[in-house]
């Protein structure tokens, strides 16, 4: 089978850190517009940002893809660190000991024009924050809903727990065979969060506000947006190879719920550790015993901890190597 | 194609009306222990309450039912005013121009023993309201939370729109092959409503309180349960005759929503009528005048508005039949 690196230029140094890590196994690195039909697996770089980045590519082959990144090993999509891809290459070519799952894909059509894809989410909203947009929502040509609120968003079961979540959505379990629908700050108490057949066709219509339109996709892409936005399922899945079993479709889900617990129980140290480290950005141990004032023994046990639970990387020091560095996931 | 008339004996007006009415068509009644497999259509009096109750016991045929209710035709799932029956039952027999929708039932097994049916939702609560409950939530033997709080409602996408919405469980339109679970009222911000595939085995388990609980089906049956409840699609759907495409899956799952938004969005004489109502009981138009103190004209605009909302219903007084009797739906 053959094995590729992805290099879509924008995370390069993981590349160069993956082809010297696989040289020995002959893999080779391809671009967007290069990947011949016939690969039988993909090594995307870049955490869960770059597998989303790639999978928003409408003319990517079918082969399943690995992603991996730099020591946020605790991606929905991406599973490994780096640094163990040596240790899984063996399975990945010789015994197929893993499986690929298989995650629907946003299509949507922006003024009955372009067509993009989503994995997570493609939300509607003003260009400028907090400022009202009005727009008519139908489900298979249906007219659900004449709203005015800060927007809305439709997302994917994989989608579930990211922007749609934080808005009042439901977490949709993976393997759910529907979309989510979730309106934004609505002016109007009756809109509910919407749970549809993933078959249907939704469509954001009517769009009026003061100023510009935009969808957003996956939180990352930005386009202007004059009338509508149509949404359905993309005709192909994604395929995503997981080797370790560890986030099946409902732990993987769940994954961030208890992650939002972990932070409301946290002790006091550890919620400081964690805010000193967001507003000052990364330090090392002794800066942190500085800053916060706390016994080193606190800091210590707080950062053992906050690791364990993936809130916090450790990262060696490029100045002096005994060094760790710390910064937030 | 044989036809009967369900008698469950809780209505019997109703079964007695429907007899009459369809005396010519040769039309009998069956009892529900007597129902035999080669009918080909089963008329259920009780508005969707019946039908709730009808699909509550596992042994039913496959055969198809047509709900028909007194005065109620808004149902989500019984379309017909028994007056109406007449005028399609011609359809029925020859030309069957009618569809058949299919509606998952939640299979409810309580303490590992007997085995039970819902069509809307099965809740977990304390027997006494206001209780705090303690319980464990798991789907394909993954936990996913433990949690304390009032209760916790496993839904169908037809029992979404019913007390599952009330807890702030999202919109879930018919055809989504999925169940909804929300926990009520939790002690823990965190817990969101979810939503699983309909394949999926829910188990809500070391259920504790510091008295009774019960598991509710349909918001009607009150069974006791000591530890355990475990839910899943239970194997043959409900199937319902749809005579009019008036509320289709979209619709049906919408029109909830917009008879809220209609309430608040009334005229406050359209409020009070309605308070009025619920507060002193079904009344005739003049007495509402008197009541409320509101001109005639009033009172006859808000009620024809009330009436074409559904929100309330209109029948002919016993005592005098040219007085018309208002009450609330």
């Amino acid at each position: 089978m053959e094995i590729c690196i992805l290099d879509d230029g924008i995370v390069p140094n993981a590349v160069k850190t993956l082809l010297e890590r696989l040289k020995y196994d002959g893999i080779k690195k391809v671009t967007p517009d290069n990947i011949s039909s016939d690969i039988g697996c993909i090594i995307v770089p870049g955490g869960d940002k770059g597998i989303r980045r790639y999978f928003r590519n409408p003319n990517v082959p079918p082969a399943p893809i690995l992603g991996v990144s730099e020591g946020d090993a605790g991606g929905f999509l991406s599973q490994l660190d780096s640094k163990e891809i040596g240790l899984h290459i063996d399975r990945l070519h010789n015994t197929k000991n893993y499986n690929i799952v298989e995650i629907p894909r946003l299509k949507v059509i922006v003024d009955d024009k372009n067509s993009h894809i989503a994995l997570n989410d493609a939300a509607v909203f003003s260009a400028k924050s907090a400022t009202l947009i009005e727009y008519t929502l139908s489900v298979n040509k249906h007219e659900v809903w004449h709203d005015s609120g800060d927007g809305i968003i439709v997302s994917t079961p994989m989608g579930s727990t990211a922007y749609s979540m934080s808005t009042g959505g439901p977490v949709i379990f993976q393997g759910s065979d529907v979309f989510g629908i979730v309106p934004v700050n609505s002016q109007d108490v009756t809109r509910r969060p919407i749970v549809v057949p993933s078959s249907s066709k939704i469509e954001v219509s009517e769009i009026a506000s003061h100023i510009r339109c935009d969808t957003i996709l996956d939180g990352v892409d930005r386009l202007k947006v004059k009338e509508s936005v149509k949404y359905s399922k993309f005709k192909s899945p994604a395929h995503i190879i997981r080797m370790e079993d560890n986030t099946t479709s409902v732990s993987a889900m769940i994954k961030k719920v208890h992650l939002a617990e972990d932070l409301l129980r946290m002790p006091p140290s550890s919620k400081l550790i964690l805010k000193m480290l967001e507003y000052e950005g990364e330090m090392s141990q002794k800066e942190l015993i500085a800053k916060t004032f706390l016994p080193a023994r606190t800091v210590r046990i707080a950062l053992t901890r906050l690791l364990e639970k993936g809130h916090i990387h450790r990262k060696v020091s490029i100045l002096d190597s005994r060094q760790k560095i710390y910064s937030i996931s």
